[in-house]
């Protein structure tokens, strides 16, 4: 067994069971789901949903969604499906490995593919596995973004939250597959180097990049202790589900 | 004959006769230049001078650089001379092809090279082969990166200001050869998509990638006709010939 603890996301409008150590969901997984630009009827999959917090968060923003993840850890897929029947909404959870997923899976694509990666985060390694799996990058980014591609229908949109570190590493992988690639810098605060990116792509399209102006997290210039001090853009994401647009404008 | 005028740059501390028509050096050649992180007493090496702004910016800067440059079109090699020559600094210009460059030059590497390749602007072509030459990708983006990575040391620099658009093109084309990538976007104004990126890289490192906090040109919110409404900031390198540092602080 593991403990969990019930945790409220988008201003307590969604309750999720998460572990209470190693891999927790956070920011990242909002932002993810804020990004993914599914509209009603069209169809969503999430690689390494976890707990199934950015997939939930899209189910609560667009409904009637037809709403699929993949998660390889069992118990993390269990949590999911809890979670979504926690929470009222339709999400099958297929539990794979991305490198080998089952033919119900490799014979649909879909409209959006969406992920968050795991990245090794420094600090010292924990023994949790848990933490372990979500935490190191025992899958390596290009079986992501193969993955992702490959499920996605021609024209389909992949989103993905990561390391700005590792935005080279990103747009090498889409390079040639997916074009009208969009990056949204994501920054703590005003006058900071981007901490996170979140990259959309439209597979096979030829048109030009566009770097997006940053999202900011904080207001304050430093840190403000335990103070919320969320952007209203933040507030607006993480407290009241808004959605972020990274779709050119007509 | 091509028609000239004398134009100031740096708050007129720069004078600089360039084409009246056609391809004529403006913001950004100084933001490279700005950008570029020579110190007294190392060797840069520009590619694709033109009339020699971005090199005359960056020599009025830091004194005491040996400064070099390629420019492939006869007329702009002669006015970079002039230039050099009216304002008091010493540059050497090499008049020939990035892809074929003669020995003299390929027997030495430096310290820093920087560029701003031309790119094809929207509009109709002009038949004027000075704007052509320099509007047009008659010389692909990979001969440009490749030509500046091949003349720097190990551990050298390499500053390019280019289309925000093909930075996905940019970074694969440093992959593997280059790292401690850093991009500086520059947004015409606060909120707005990056126009321009710069890009510096050190060859043969492999540290981690940064995305900067946007450098932002214009304080008004919207075009404000003829006013002067740049920024601290871009005041700060255009009219004053201030540094940008793109360099990871210690």
């Amino acid at each position: 067994m593991i403990e969990t603890r019930i945790d409220a996301f988008l201003g307590g409008a969604l309750q999720i069971e998460q572990p209470l150590r190693g891999y927790r969901a956070g920011a990242d997984a909002v932002m993810l789901a804020a990004a993914c630009a599914a509209r009603q009827g069209e169809s969503v999959l999430e690689l390494g949903c976890g707990a199934g917090v950015a997939a939930l968060c899209l189910a609560s923003r667009v409904p009637g969604v037809d709403l699929w993840a993949v998660e390889r850890d069992a118990r993390f897929a269990a949590l999911a499906r809890d979670n979504a029947a926690r929470n009222g909404a339709s999400l099958s959870v297929v539990q794979a490995d991305l490198a080998d997923l089952p033919p119900d899976l490799r014979g649909r694509n879909f409209d959006h593919v969406m992920l968050n990666p795991p990245f090794f985060a420094a600090g010292t390694p924990s023994p949790d596995s848990l933490r372990a799996h979500a935490r190191h990058e025992e899958t390596p980014l290009t079986t992501w973004l193969d993955c992702a591609l490959r499920r996605l229908r021609p024209g389909g949109h992949v989103t993905l939250i990561h390391l700005a570190s590792r935005l080279d590493k990103i747009l090498t992988l889409l390079a040639g597959r997916a074009g009208a690639v969009a990056i949204l810098p994501i920054s703590a605060r005003r006058g900071r180097a981007a901490g996170r990116v979140i990259v959309q792509a439209r597979k096979g399209s030829a048109a030009g990049l566009r770097l997006l102006y940053p999202f900011i997290m904080h207001q304050a210039p430093g840190h403000a202790g335990d103070a919320e001090d969320l952007t209203a853009e933040a507030q607006a994401v993480l407290r009241h589900n808004g959605a972020i647009s990274l779709i050119q404008p007509e």
